[in-house]
């Protein structure tokens, strides 16, 4: 909408409407940015009839049009769907420098410079929402905010990548790592650079920022370990479905030994976790505290349609005058090594004393063996073993000592897996 | 808390820390109140830093102690936990009068006198918050207020009897319904006069709500069709197993034929149903919308502590300033007769002609069939059969017919079938 024709609504609805209303400036008319505007227009009465204000779009930034100081001094609330890390930062500082509300989808802004942002909004007492930057659709960030304020979160595990989600689904359904991803690029799921999901950097991400809302603790993205789905094997899969297991790339920040791990890796999950039966595209996360025990929610993670309706509900929740400006940190040391059990494949030769050999020396390390299953493959055997609980270090150190043997025939693969029931 | 207890402490905070204190009157201090309390006390400190105010209970009422006049006046928030419709009603009522916020988790009440509720907080220019009166620890009434207000919504689904849910947990592992609902009795999930969960009358409280906030639409219990799970046999359980299906107690709420449609009934679900793996005690509903394909919640639908933290988390959002005042209502019309896809469990006389008169029959009231089995018992056959979507008045008058015939040997049995995917 033009500044001219926004005038002229502005008046026009003032005489003949009397109501009041709520002016957004838009930075970003993309895939999100457009489907915002669209769903905006849709619903905006029905917003006015809930809120009392009709929000109303008052100006738009895109990189051939548009001023920013001018579309700031225009709006009450600033809506950034631009992405990246500049100029992206430097609108949001502003805006709320100005006393400005701000709405943003911008994971990689929020996870590099979450804090600059959050120390900002404190001080000058403006809102900074960011539903969509985490799950899509999924209100996650609100409900870890305000329902969830009521009580001590102990786990949050999730799946917030949409894209290695369907790639592990078509795996687990017979597909290979190359073939899946073909898919989901011909699907529109990944990108045609996929290395940013794949790699589970965006995930990670996104775990930085949930860890801050639910733990209060400052977490960079650099200080999030990760881990993709690059490496897995059709093998692996077929592991899973053999033990009844899900394999799915999981995000995990977690209250553990007076600190906070914030981490990212695939992990086999049993039958009965609330997320192994998340397929598709879809995200879910599971909020674990003492109080409630355990909630899952899920929903599409992306699309712009999906985006779009996530950003509209912050726009309203600014309206209705909720969500106060962020708390100031707390600061939970943050763990590296965490135990886990795990699942480890080693193809080795199948002469006598082998399998001695492993699991003497992996129990030199602590790691001690909780089932294991071998197969025969002509001159050589397949070792399947899953762990009990072992801390990453020791695990990679008793396997860096395997591997090591003449036997051994191929590097050994190592998964984790989440056997823990909550409840 | 004693009043001068909590005069002293006031004083002694408001001199000591300088901050402020938010004053909240508790109506009732059973099993929920109770748990509360407890809760409130460990969560204070943190609830201050994010919100700046201190939660304190300033007065409390039992059958046994206090008056409600002066709790009242003392209190900035009134928590109804008292359940039932009178007295509950009435301080409510009187408390939202005096301008005050009030929290409940009375779902009997507000599907009884909802929109008296909601029309006096309106007028008031009070909050009323109630999300423990739906599904215990789920946060499904923020999201339906707040992130869901950007976008219309189809369809809400639940799973929103936790007791009913845990006895078709164990009819599936092959218990009986009286095997079953003894095993509820004795784990704590069945009351003694299990009948209000039993008869789906619970649940079509819930659902009641729900459409309201749904759809802005008035819905009183007694508009919302139900029926129970006590007719249900293991037989229907073990045809569920073979057909892949899971069978649950469902309530809808839904836009149907350009009316609303609430109603609550057994269902069979095909397996990749978002509701088909919520097993045990628990809590799900799915919410539908284009914008947003859908979104699942889950977790667990009671128990004092998970009932008591909804409650807190309604607390706090009126601390924070969130959550205006209910809408004033719109008036889609309830429809009672929706299409369905239905299974029909039949006994039968194994003659020639049988099942070619229970089709005609069928076909002649629009009834067409999907798929059906036969088997033989003895000088017996049981049908049971899917039919294609039909409306329920359709159907029950071509099983009336049917149940006409000579050769029927039981009363024929009918369960809804939802196969519908949305997206």
């Amino acid at each position: 909408m033009s500044a001219s024709a926004r005038h002229a609504d502005g008046e026009a609805d003032a005489g003949a409407r009397g109501g009041e209303r709520f002016r957004i400036g838009l930075l970003g008319h993309g895939t999100v940015g457009g489907a915002f505007a669209v769903l905006l227009d849709e619903r905006a009465d029905e917003i006015e009839r809930f809120n009392g204000q009709r929000p109303v779009i008052s100006g738009v930034l895109t990189r051939s049009q548009g001023d920013f100081a001018e579309i700031l001094a225009e709006a009450d609330l600033l809506v950034e769907l631009i992405g990246g890390l500049e100029p992206a930062r430097e609108y949001l500082l502003s805006a709320m420098r100005s006393g400005k509300d701000v709405v943003t989808a911008n994971k990689q802004l929020l996870s590099h410079h979450g804090e600059e942002l959050f120390e900002t909004a404190r001080e000058q007492g403006v809102r900074l929402r960011f539903e969509a930057a985490v799950a899509g659709a999924v209100p996650i960030v609100r409900v870890l905010e305000e329902s969830l304020s009521a009580t001590p979160i102990e786990r949050i595990s999730g799946i917030v990548n949409g894209t290695t989600n369907f790639i592990l689904t078509e795996m687990s359904a017979g597909s290979s790592y190359e073939q899946a991803l073909a898919q989901a690029q011909r699907s529109g799921y990944a990108e045609a650079d996929p290395s940013d999901d794949v790699s589970g950097r965006d995930a990670a991400a996104k775990m930085a920022i949930l860890a801050r809302l639910a733990f209060g603790t400052p977490v960079h993205l650099d200080e999030v370990s990760y881990e993709g789905i690059e490496h897995l094997h059709g093998d692996d899969m077929q592991y899973a479905r053999e033990l009844g297991l899900g394999l799915k790339l999981i995000g995990t920040a977690e209250r553990r030994d007076g600190g906070l791990s914030v981490r990212v890796h695939p992990a086999f999950l049993y039958g009965g976790h609330p997320l192994a039966s998340v397929v598709g595209p879809f995200n879910a996360l599971t909020v674990e505290s003492e109080a409630i025990t355990e909630i899952t929610l899920s929903g599409p993670g992306a699309g712009g349609r999906q985006t779009a309706s996530a950003v509209l509900g912050d726009v309203v929740s600014v309206m209705t005058g909720g969500a106060r400006p962020p708390a100031p940190p707390l600061a939970l040391p943050l763990i590296e090594d965490v135990a886990s059990a795990f699942y480890l494949h080693l193809d080795v030769a199948d002469n006598p004393g082998v399998l001695a050999a492993v699991t003497q020396a992996l129990g030199e390390h602590d790691v001690s063996i909780k089932s294991i299953v071998q197969r025969g493959l002509g001159e050589n055997a397949r070792l399947v073993m899953v762990t009990h609980a072992v801390r990453e270090s020791s695990l990679r150190t008793a396997v860096d000592r395997v591997a090591e043997f003449d036997f051994v025939r191929s590097t050994p693969r190592m998964i984790r897996v989440i056997e823990e029931e909550f409840i």
